[in-house]
């Protein structure tokens, strides 16, 4: 039997997908309705969350946020206190990577196995069974959770041990949410300009602007150790500096460029104005004392 | 006659594509390597800037900064004080839009006509005949000029009016460069947390967060006037701050994180929070007065 | 009695001061050598807060963060749980509003008092009595505990009601902080500019620079509703981007300029340009949808 | 004689209160209004920069920016192609320091005194004979012009040698402009916490967080050299921490915040966790490679 506590927006398509797909279930949620929908799929309702560890070899937690996660996996009357040794819970809630180390110590404590596998893409792609998940868990567990995901998304990475998943989330996160606000800034000032958005997109389509410097240019530049400049950080920054003399004529606020500019300052005052842009990453790396990150070869 | 202006580490392997490609020039530089370099492919060399307008029909500026180009241009013993009416500069250097706009008025009032047309990609694409152009340019002019583009590049962008090219350069460069700080953050932060390098970039790979959002999924959303939640920009803030609590315990420095936070804000105090992320640049938009980007149908 | 629980940095010299000045105190702090000094004042040692708690009128406590906060006063075994109704609590720690209101609810609910009353200047003023407390009280709760906090400081504000010493810490300290950076920028940049540091200061403390806009000038003009132009957003955005071109010319990061010089851009571009430069706080306002600041006549 | 070119908002008052005093001014602007002014307090106008320079011992301009000012002193028919050997420019205009060195230099050429010495203070201050100047200057030169600063205003600081001036008001304005967002953000969020002004005005007004940091409490800590703590990098980071969460919770956009947070968290990364939070200017400089400021004893 597979527990799954959190039916909302996410939960609900992700644990019906699971019925649909022959996986027995018995569910928890606050929400009587969605309970209701699930049951009609043939899901069995239980009371609260220790009524679901109990019958369960696998329990899935899918909740708003990490207090809320903390209270239903570790508080009182909650999953751990509940759960047989041997069983596994595997959350899928976007909670801190704290949250997540304190949960899967706790769990381990107990002889309960712990999985952190949140999910990446939308409601609509959950709906669809489409979702993509980051998934944080042992070898072994990884293989016994497998299944599950299969029945609920189409691309599952395993990122790493447990605490992976929920890491390698933020960091996806960070990007594809920051970008909005980057793309933002660049259409605002377009428009401001007076360009033609059509004419402006297929340029931006056709470039490593859009195309991605990470995926495209750094695995053989940076990645791979190589900073001798293609284009050098002096001269990214002297564009920088231009577009800003734009945006401020223009009066478009662009936070974003200002503290990138910035950053770009400082690596020059550092002695990285000469290496290619790509060696911004260096540049960071060597200002906070982390390891340069290099790929395998 | 084609007459080329700047011969340095874009200009020399630009003029000397066309040289191979069978266009008689006639060029200039400070640097009297470089002009000799063209002189072994049958270019010919001028006294100066002076020298090379009187004897040419279209006139290619390649030159370090906005101050160069004004005095090469419009300056005394300048290329528009002694080139014929009727003939055209074209500027393909890097300069702020409102050096291209004077020149291309001062160019008008003498009768000569002005394509900005700066180049996008590395030099060593510039090598290969591989640049890409970013073209402002009448209809006319364009066509006059796409023959020596097509000799110098492998794409051709014709963004609008004079004056459209060098503005697309700096939204285009702007995404470009900044992108680099940001996926410096990433992957500092990624690193710092332990990650694999290998499987992060994997994961990053197949999601928006670098295939770009606004390539695939903004057409579809706000560019579409559909501000309707996929993702909220609540949501996106709250993932926000979950990756600034875990940059600052780890103590990595995320300027353009901390810079995106508060426009998330910004936008949620503006009553956008429950809009979809993508309309992070109706947010800006609304902010600054500019009119929203939309996508003809 | 008085209880008092935290005797770390601050809270040993401040309950220390309490019994020099003949408060009768029971206290309590897991480090032992820290209860034995008090003890050596005639303080009485107690086993836990709960003891603390039932042999005290006033309970004071000085935590290190809003989670033993929590804990000591709310927590099973805490100070709530143990109080007798009409015993009050004051929590002199930094912490959260969100905590302190919480506290003061749960303390409410169980007929209890309840004062924030965080402490302003350094460990050396603690140990000296010349602390600074800004405190959150009913005006019967204030004059209950006003004793102990002149037996403890110098000087002590009345800020309003329960959660009102907690926020006016949040913005005091936000500008006393955030002031070191804004200061480490200038005087990087004077350094790197080549001034002499002695003549430096003399200036910048004979004008507004240091001597505070907030004291001296914006009484007069903002918060007394008078926003005509002394000095325009547009002539110090003016200034702004003179520093900006001095700094990136010079290698200075400065990020909180870069940060100021977007939000007088968005501030112009909201028609604030024209305004008196104290006009910068109703263009936050303003944005925020924030009732403008303005001093009672 | 004295010369005096622009009479606009600044120098009219100033020109007029020199006539007031007894000197002989011969005058030039754009504006003939403004030269019929000085000239019913018995000023000569002339007809252009070259005639001013040709009869006036001194010249002073009061510009509006670095391109009018480099027009009207080296421009061909300016002050410098004018003036005698022997003869001195004081530009008392807003400029780049790079123009006040390239006009200093060719002043110098030319055999010509030149001074720096931009105002500080307002116009109203202007009006009254109040203003105050930064002035850079050789020795000889500053005694030359001190009669004529001490005609227009009430402070005088001799900041250094040609140049250090110009350089000393950015530094100023900086932290003069700067402020405003600061108080802007602070002021803000204590209206959005519902904080009563007056009192809380009263608080600031008592700490540091007004009186300022450099003047009170840096001059015996960094600046002499001792950081060892009074209050910790670290705590004034976790300070900024719960002041971006009571923001970012109550939507109020704080760039200055987050900016100054990200600086905090860099210093931490750097090792100077534990050092007084007046060390952030060690931080930066270590981070730039700048010298540290430290004053002479």
């Amino acid at each position: 039997m597979v527990g799954f506590i959190g039916l909302g927006r996410m939960g609900r398509p992700m644990a019906s997908n699971l019925c649909r797909k022959g996986f027995r279930l018995v569910v928890n949620d606050v929400n009587p309705a969605a309970v209701q929908e699930l049951e009609s799929l043939q899901a069995r309702a239980a009371a609260d969350a220790a009524e679901v560890a109990g019958q369960s070899g696998i329990i899935v937690t899918m909740l708003p946020n990490s207090a809320v996660v903390r209270e239903v996996v570790a508080g009182p009357g909650g999953i751990l206190a509940n759960a047989e040794p041997g069983s596994l819970v595997m959350d899928m809630s976007t909670v801190s990577p704290e949250t997540t180390d304190e949960l899967a110590a706790a769990a381990r404590e107990r002889g309960i196995g712990f999985v952190d596998a949140p999910v990446g893409r939308l409601a609509s792609h959950a709906d669809r069974g489409e979702s993509l998940f980051m998934v944080g868990a042992s070898e072994a567990d990884f293989a016994r959770v497998k299944p599950l995901l299969e029945g609920m998304g189409s691309t599952i990475y395993h990122c790493g041990p447990v605490g992976s998943g929920t890491r390698t989330k933020l960091v996806n996160n960070y990007l594809a949410v920051t970008s909005c606000q980057l793309n933002a800034e660049a259409l605002g000032l377009s428009q401001r300009l007076g360009l033609d958005l059509e004419r402006t997109l297929e340029v931006l389509y056709g470039t490593t602007a859009v195309n991605g410097q990470l995926k495209i240019a750094w695995p053989n530049k940076v990645l791979a150790g190589d900073i001798e400049p293609g284009f050098t950080i002096d001269l990214a920054h002297k564009d920088l500096t231009l577009v800003s003399e734009a945006a401020h004529a223009a009066r478009v606020p662009m936070p974003i460029l200002a503290a990138a500019r910035e950053a770009f300052s400082t690596a020059r005052a550092r002695g990285f104005g000469t290496k290619d842009f790509s060696a911004m990453v260096d540049a960071l790396c060597d200002l906070a004392g982390i390891e340069k990150p290099r790929l395998r070869r």
